[in-house]
């Protein structure tokens, strides 16, 4: 897993795995085999941020697990449609399951763990959870039609922080808030878990963003400037521009696809070197600090203190 | 409508209506506009079997429409990305929301409808009926994704049967079998519609690809034919295939995609003037026959009445 806080939750995330790995048992080992190269391993966030908002209260251990499994298959729903829209749109960058598989598969597939993820939750969750599981997924659906929509080259931070609001932060909100709810926690906490929820996901995604830039290529698995060469402009990025005005018409270069490939090194070897960086990584520390603000209000124990180090591994994280 | 027998819930079917229209609403123009393209107008059998399910029995009108929007809603969902899929796959045939969008636009309009139509769910539902909308999704997207790996050309009747009833019949019978939870019909009741819900879906689809072959152009709205294009072998195809040796290896060139026109066009006319036609209608009548049947446990109503000559309107129609 990597974050040794989760230590303290490691049975409920082994039910998870196995919840997880019943979806990947389908008839066809064309369809089986990629599914489970995206389905086994990955961090498990989503799920252990359910399962850990849900432990201040007390709650049915089967029905936290099903959710939790429930937010991490719509997660990978999102995630297969999504690559599969980036590629769509620029024929480049990584391409995993897609690869193995023609876009059709790769949107069916998709839709599976749709249905299988609302398999999961109608067993676990009462009508309004599973209304907040249906909104949210308009939200992060949404987040994406925009961002397909959307020409980069006129982008600010403010879409960008509408965007990630979207594609991440809301699922993170939603996780958080699905195991206070569940555990019958009061309003006022299920809130200050919702909102832990929320900033730890902008602050999540900004350093998902940032590494997409100074990363480690081994490390990340992926080479670095994915994002950029898919035409994604990141809050790195952003700031650069900014105050670099001679790479203002750089997102429209690169939505044309006529950038080319020694433009796009230098421009990371400018942008590496640029206060870009620190400049966006103090915005994932301000999120990260108010995601630990909010849980000034619950009791001091094991999993608040577990919530706490999970924000600040996932801040000093390098994939 | 088209449906005299509908006339009975007509103000059930308004409230759909506007339902769907709620869906429609979507800030970008460029989704918004073909988003009402696909979604006003339709046949709206799906509600109406729902509705008239729910009729024999006590329900809660705004539960009843609000699921019936939602199973519209979802079968417009799998319609998108089924499209999509046979685009993908054979770069032929009608697109009508896709060639308006790029692919990766389609899958999530397709995706943002899924959502909606579980939002729509979750509202009305109690949580074995939403189980039973997830089931019912991925009952649909498992035999689009076995249509979408199987090779045509070693297809039998029963595999044609198998992938209908997944395609069309289970959302049919899901629909019946709704109405008659959501009204507090017995179990016996419930799977009286249910069954009827699944042979009026067979005999619904086996039409559907009779019209393919021998329907009026204009009436349809699409050129005859437009199946066997796409590389889909339907029923009346796998009928004269049996007795027609020469025509065998039929599916293989069409997925091959080196089938010319001019011998599509020749096939047409022999389906046509063969038996195959009307062994296919056989097959229809007598799904229609087992539909109507199972309603014999009913009491005789209005509402019977209505699914009766909705099973034989169905059987009769042009489009």
């Amino acid at each position: 897993m990597g974050f040794p806080s989760l230590e303290l939750i490691s049975k409920e995330l082994q039910q998870v795995e196995s919840l997880i790995r019943q979806a990947t048992r389908v008839e066809e080992p064309k369809i089986r085999e990629p599914l489970k190269g995206l389905l086994w391993g990955g961090k498990r966030i989503r799920p252990a941020l359910l399962i850990l908002s849900s432990k201040f209260r007390s709650a049915d251990p089967k029905k936290v697990t099903s959710l939790a499994a429930a937010v991490e298959l719509l997660h990978a729903a999102t995630l297969i449609h999504d690559d599969l829209i980036d590629g769509a749109r620029t024929r480049r960058g990584r391409r995993t399951l897609n690869s193995k598989l023609s876009e059709g598969e790769a949107v069916l597939v998709g839709d599976y763990l749709f249905a299988w993820a609302a398999g999961l939750a109608a067993k676990a969750a009462d009508q309004s959870l599973i209304w907040r599981f249906a909104e949210t997924t308009q939200e992060i659906v949404l987040g994406e039609l925009q961002e397909a929509i959307a020409k980069p080259w006129v982008m600010t931070r403010k879409d960008y922080y509408r965007r990630i609001s979207n594609k991440t932060a809301s699922l993170f909100s939603m996780a958080s808030e699905a195991g206070a709810v569940i555990s019958g926690a009061p309003q006022q906490e299920v809130n200050a878990l919702a909102k832990y929820g929320y900033n730890l996901g902008m602050a999540f995604q900004i350093v998902d963003d940032i590494l997409d830039v100074i990363g480690d290529k081994k490390e990340l698995g992926k080479p670095t400037g994915s994002d950029l060469r898919q035409g994604v402009v990141t809050l790195p990025i952003l700031y650069f521009t900014e105050k670099n005005k001679e790479w203002r018409n750089l997102p429209k270069l690169l939505s044309d696809g006529s950038l080319q490939e020694k433009r796009i090194e230098k421009l990371l070897g400018l942008v590496r070197a640029s206060p870009a960086i620190s400049l966006s990584r103090s915005e994932a520390e301000g999120y990260t600090q108010k995601a630990k603000k909010a849980l000034d209000i619950l009791p001091s124990n094991p999993y608040r203190q577990a919530l706490l180090d999970l924000a600040d591994s996932l801040l000093l994280r390098h994939n």
